[in-house]
């Protein structure tokens, strides 16, 4: 008995240390079971082999195979051009690449038949005329299919008249001309030099005037620098130079017969005359050459001084020729075809691993006038260089948490034609789904720092990757790119930060931020805003846009271009690579309240008019510091989440990705319904500058000339409630859920 | 040695058996973690508890309850029993419930001037006076704050003129008017028959063909049943009852002052004159016993048989009396005034456990024209009582995967504009997180059986919900409700299934689902279609809309209206609770088809057009096709869905719930900017009608009476198009992601 007691007190003293085994190893198995990898610090290691991969001496090489030969939308070289893309991109590791064909309206001039101006005598006869193209650049000789200057969608005709000199041809230069100077321009020909704005809306001020005609022309006070010379000794627009351009007033519908769909093989098609934004009547471009002998004998005023730019002529204001040339006219000869024309988008892949559901893009046109030495190919190379950076990390085993598209638009320059319709196609995707879009047109407008115009979110994650990068700079070797741009641009007096600027339009985000509410950015190098007054680049959109003025006077090195590829392709990596969306809520609402006290101050100048018509801005400020709480109160939240709960991380993603979305109103901005973004839209009188509560600028600016102050007043009124509106709204999004 | 081996040896044996023992339980504690529960056989299990506690006899108590009183719009008696319901809905245990107003225009009789219609003689005098109000049912005599019978928005006004009689006033009554008969309503006071079409829809086409003013009344053949008595003897419209009702043409817009915009205290209100849907002449609602006098001597030509009701009058069109009285005209006296008044939602939540930022909708009003006996109440106590159900689950912790919002919405009888100002608060919200919205307006209009009108995708849902449910029908006692609507509403020849309609308007859900885009359906008992001619039910909008009226004729056992609480309450509760969201996307599919077909069936009639203007509809069969190849492949994909990942099911759940959102289009259809969905809106004709490819069906209206058939198919051939790229898109947002 004893032994048998002791026996099974053994024994059960083994099972009871067995199941005390059993059971640890159950705990330990139960709770060492992963439930997540700590993916963050995996792919900040893949960051740094990412930017490590690109390289300047591809971009370079980028740069030159693609600016061999002219590549202007709708042209068979830009078909070959998009199918070598994708063949590369197919190479370089990309999940998918597919060439997305549109058929839209393009224009081009008639071949022959060609374009110009000419002052004719008394009976008709041709005294002097324009230049039929540009001279065009030593090594580029042989090369056919070079475009000669020309305003894409201009009327045909041949309109015959006294010209009327309006200076940039702003919605107050004529305004001047009208009610200081009392010239009427009906019947007239315009003419006006390029710069300051849209040429699309000096097209748009001439027709509202009455001229039957507008000519554009390049001033060298516009298009030269001081002491820089001419191409292709320097980087100045030579005088035989002249800007393409297409002088369209889309506000965003992309094709001008398909607005609001995809212009594609069942989609009704407006016919020409009720096609959208296209001018009634001619316009043509010419260089300062010929400008100076259109001008060089007109009539009528002086202008002041701030008319005049560095041509040796008095810039008079006309009408017409002074007395000795009386009997002489201008007559424009413009026989532009409109014709719908096959584009193509090249749309390659990286499908998410975790939320391909997600979409991150980076976009940038592939269409140019001529070589697009610039414009868009220092786009297009960094592109490229960023999909090959991104296939090599793929090959070592990468793949994003979410999708990544890489696009190459066509017929950028006929309107951002190839991303609208892109976006017009898939809009229902992009409205659930896209995170972020970058856009990637020109990489480089001047050697002096780094240019950022993005949404507020994105503000941080700007000034984060910046400092992953190296200034390319030579006398900034060693700091980042974030120190160099820092010391060169810095905000304004209320902020120790690198300035970033609002997006406006004349790319191909536009669709994305300003139609979809997409959270978007760009990236590019540029000049030194506070010196270097003239505008754009000086060669802009003419045939001098060669590799070799990149190369020769851009970037030598190529590592400006390299540092752009960086700062491009490191978002859209954080982007879709970040478990938690990298976007900050407060920077939206910092810039909305700078934004309140802006249109604020603008309105002061008509105190005596916001008591009469008892105009506040109270909503306004209201809604704006409600947004501020709950930005705020949102990443307060942030900092308790549980990363390992799948689900609410989805949620405060949505929340911040939707955030943008917010801001969209589906009934548009008033006559634009295309611009929808409450916060952010260009000026209706300049396409380029981005405007913040651009409908409450609108409106105000309509004040100057409104016959009935009530309505006008009014309607800044409805305006101003509509943002207030808006921001409350937005500000709901980004509390919690339920 | 041997000894020590041989410890040595049992040792490591012991280290052996033990180490097993740690692996084993190791193992298995690794794998018996579980990472996830059966959400769904739980949640199962709660549906039916769900569905058992709700009880017809408490159903019958909030009737009764909830009628005693008057409870117009903007009154305070309806702030009571906002606050009476939102006092109750956190007793039954909600998380939360708000009340939340808004500032609207609302209309109203005035009360010392009160509304009537006259026959004057030549002097002026009024020989003839309609009736001032209802009579009152027995019990309700000492109830103050009945609101006489109006057209809520009529202008004011006292015109007067000779009367034409057009039938209903539908769009075809106005053209045989006009063009079979000759007849010029301009100036004239025309007098139309309640029924067919919505009351606004008359009042615009009055409008369009020139009348100063416009009757409306009751016909017996359109407000009475056969062999049944009139009110309190049975559910027929009494002689001295009348019709209450808006006249707005509001196409979706909400408070007229604010179209697309809350009316909140910030918002910038429209005038009067600018308000959206405001008829421009003076609308009077009349029983039939009234009616008699002003038809009685009527003159002018004998119309058509379908244009004569049941009165005992010759129904002759006029122009005014016949000769013995043409002397005498009609003089309309209406003084009723619009003012912009506050209105109260309520709304109650139950905050999802899960994603918190998915909501399930159960709306319906409470405002009523008087007692609301079945408008809305009989909808507002199937809501009570399924709060009061979800709370006691909650009791026993049951809480739902999604959140569920209760809302009781206001104004709803003067233009939905409760719940429309309520979405467009929300727009951002819901647009982002509306998984589903079900109506609960009126839950009986006949005794038959049940009628759905619902989204195709919710079809099988609402089948797999009815078939959980026992019919209320005595005559079908232990057999289900799904199997008793079988049986009595087959579908078609070609579907051996309960009939489904399409969703109309005329009710709250109108902004969720036309403007919005969110999943929509609604449930009521009604009468049999095939054999019950009349109207709506009788009594619609009469002071004779008692609790009595339901407890005597509509439902004495307060079966129906359980059912029909059970219903409206399983969709929500599965809705709410399924992993996967119960949304069938292959019905989508098959009513896309048959709505294709019809719609170009109805084309056949201008075969000759259709291909003098080559018109194709090959474009939206094709688009079709194309939805339905996804819609099977997505399903297909769903089988093999991994449910333990909760990423991948969110993601799936986020295709089906944005599923509806992709057929809205943001630019809305032509001339209606909130009416957003391609598939389904009212005709522009009738309100009440749904009409399927509501653009092309509108446009193919148009051709009959249009001026330039050119630009009329154009029109067609635009809306075929739109439609195929809708269809497209939606397409697209249910293949792979990526």
């Amino acid at each position: 008995m004893g032994t048998q007691k002791s026996r099974i007190f053994k024994w059960m003293s083994w099972i009871v240390v067995i199941a005390a085994f059993f059971l640890t190893g159950f705990i330990i198995g139960w709770f060492a079971r992963p439930t997540h990898t700590d993916h963050d610090a995996v792919s900040h290691s893949y960051l740094q082999e990412f930017l490590d991969e690109m390289k300047a001496e591809n971009i370079r090489q980028y740069l030159r195979k693609f600016t061999r030969l002219p590549h202007l939308a709708g042209t068979e070289q830009n078909l070959h051009l998009a199918q070598q893309i994708r063949d590369e991109w197919l190479q370089f590791g990309l999940d998918s690449v597919e060439i997305v064909p549109y058929d839209v309206l393009l224009s081009y001039p008639n071949q022959t038949n060609p374009n110009y101006i000419s002052i004719i005598d008394d009976r008709g006869k041709e005294v002097f005329n324009t230049s039929l193209s540009e001279p065009v650049p030593v090594g580029y000789e042989n090369i056919s299919n070079i475009v000669p200057p020309y305003n894409a969608f201009s009327a045909k005709g041949q309109p015959e008249g006294d010209l009327v000199y309006v200076n940039y041809g702003r919605t107050e230069d004529f305004f001047k001309l009208e009610r200081e100077m009392g010239i009427n321009c009906t019947g007239k020909i315009v003419i006006v030099r390029y710069g300051k704005i849209f040429r699309g809306n000096k097209v748009k001020n001439a027709v509202l005037a009455g001229a039957k005609g507008i000519i554009l022309f390049s001033d060298p006070a516009d298009y030269c620098a001081p002491g820089v010379k001419v191409y292709p000794d320097g980087w100045n627009l030579p005088g035989g130079g002249a800007q393409r351009g297409n002088v369209l007033n889309l506000n965003g519908a992309g094709d001008p017969l398909t607005p609001g769909y995809p212009a594609k093989e069942y989609t009704y098609r407006y016919s020409i005359d009720e096609g959208v934004g296209l001018p009634k009547i001619p316009v043509h471009p010419i260089g300062y050459n010929d400008a100076v002998n259109l001008l060089k004998n007109m009539g009528g005023e002086i202008p002041p001084n701030n008319w005049k730019g560095d041509l040796n002529v008095s810039y008079r204001i006309g009408p017409g020729f002074k007395a000795e040339f009386n009997t002489q006219k201008v007559r424009m000869n413009i026989h532009t075809n409109n014709q719908v024309t096959r584009i193509y988008n090249v749309i390659g892949k990286i499908q998410g691993a975790v939320e391909p559901d997600r979409y991150i893009i980076l976009g940038g046109h592939r269409d140019a006038w001529v070589f697009g030495g610039i414009d868009p190919v220092t786009g297009a190379a960094v592109v490229h260089e960023s999909v090959r950076s991104a296939g090599k990390l793929m090959a070592r085993g990468w793949r994003p948490r979410r999708t990544i598209i890489f696009a190459s638009w066509d017929a950028e320059e006929f309107g951002l034609l190839g991303s609208t319709e892109w976006a017009e196609e898939n809009a229902k995707l992009l409205q659930e789904r896209g995170v972020a879009y970058i856009n990637a047109d020109s990489a480089i407008e001047g050697t002096y720092t780094l240019r950022i115009d993005c949404t507020p979110s994105l503000h941080t994650l700007v000034y984060d990757v910046t400092k992953q990068i190296s200034s390319p700079e030579e006398e900034h070797d060693g700091i980042s790119l974030y120190e160099s741009w820092h010391k060169k641009d810095n905000w304004t007096g209320d902020r120790d930060a690198p300035r970033i600027s609002k997006l406006g339009s004349g790319s191909d985000f536009e669709a994305y931020f300003i139609r979809l509410g997409i959270a978007s950015g760009r990236a590019r190098y540029t000049k030194n805003r506070k010196t270097e007054k003239y505008s754009s680049y000086p060669v802009y959109h003419s045939v001098y846009e060669t590799f070799e003025l990149v190369e020769r006077f851009y970037d030598p090195t190529f590592r400006k271009l390299l540092a752009v590829a960086q700062v491009r392709g490191g978002l859209i990596f954080k982007l879709a690579d970040s478990q938690l969306l990298p976007l900050n809520c407060n920077e939206y609402a910092l810039s909305l309240s700078k934004y309140a006290h802006s249109i604020f101050q603008l309105a002061q100048k008509h105190q005596a008019d916001l008591l009469k018509y008892q105009v506040s801005f109270d909503s306004l400020f209201s809604a704006v510091d409600n947004f501020t709480a709950a930005a705020k109160d949102f990443h307060e939240r942030l900092k308790d989440l549980d990363m390992t709960n799948s689900v609410e991380v989805r949620m405060v993603n949505d929340q911040m990705m939707y955030l943008e979305r917010a801001f969209v109103d589906p009934l548009g901005l008033p006559g634009r319904p295309f611009y929808r973004h409450i916060i952010f839209a260009p000026s209706s009188h300049n396409k380029y500058a981005g405007e913040s509560f651009p409908g409450i600028y609108d409106a105000m600016f309509d004040i100057e000339n409104a016959k009935d102050p009530v309505s006008a007043w009014e309607e800044v009124k409805r305006q101003i409630s509509i943002a207030a509106f808006t921001v409350h709204a937005a500000a709901m999004t980004l509390m919690p859920p339920a």
